[in-house]
């Protein structure tokens, strides 16, 4: 009776040993919060103003996506960062832009997120004339990298009053 | 050796049964598709065309959370549904409008999505006058609602080219 006792006890071990659940794998990194998801967006919000008013189309081009598009007001719809890249350079060419951009909000949906905000920009026409000064609102579709890095994958604004007949694209 | 045999068969049996994985609770739905975040947006789109076009700025307005952020051109950032409608309502009275929106694309991730595409607006002075014809382009933020279906909680477009003169905002 001892005998079978004990024989019952180690088999129960040797089997609660073998049932064990798998050892856990390295836990995945937590997601970002929403605070780090608006932190890092504000982060490209400082890098485009700092580029624009560098007067660096490309450097603004490299905040967005390969298959981006963007949606100028009074233009037709922008395919791609090279057609982004190109339009801001226009724009570059004539005039020099002092921009401040503000974010209202950012928020984060797995590998998505969005950017909510305004901006105040001054144009001067490098051919002389007078600055003009505009406002306006934006909001940026933002798609998170392989890199951990957030690019802009959709891009919308417009001015919060018509645009001044200086700032009409020259034909 | 026997009773000692058959006793670890026991106690292996009785542990195995004991460690069983708990019975898995019934599966949650699975999240909706792309393709179907895209046609229940795509509906959306569909009802404020047709409440636009019914002159109907109540109908529109219920198309949006009540903490909605519209964003029109040449007018500043309206803050909730209320101002929003207030807003539509004041263009209604002014103008019949006659609208077809395209939806380019739908992406949902978790609870938001976003909503792109096109309109083309035929806009007809109530006071008489020559109508005047406008293309442009908007994105939407979309919020998945308690009851499943999803609201416009941020709202953007613009016209691929200057506002006509008689779109301008009464003073």
């Amino acid at each position: 009776m001892r005998t079978t006792l004990i024989s019952i006890v180690l088999g129960v071990a040797l089997a609660l040993a073998a049932c064990q659940p798998a050892p856990k794998q390295e836990a995945a990194p937590a997601p970002p919060s929403q605070a780090e998801i608006a932190a890092a967006i504000n982060q490209v919000r400082a890098t485009y103003e700092t580029a624009v008013n560098a007067g660096d189309a490309a450097a603004v081009a490299a905040l967005f996506t390969n298959d981006a598009i963007s949606m100028p007001p009074s233009e037709p719809v922008l395919m791609g960062k090279e057609a982004i890249q190109s339009n801001l350079q226009s724009q570059l060419d004539q005039f020099k832009y002092e921009i401040t951009i503000t974010q209202d909000e950012a928020v984060g949906a797995g590998d998505w997120a969005y950017g909510r905000g305004t901006y105040a920009l001054k144009a001067t026409p490098k051919a002389g004339g007078k600055a003009v000064d505009i406002t306006g609102k934006y909001l940026n579709i933002m798609q998170h990298q392989p890199d951990g890095s957030w690019k802009i994958a959709r891009h919308i604004w417009n001015s919060d009053s018509p645009p001044p007949a200086a700032m009409m694209k020259k034909k």
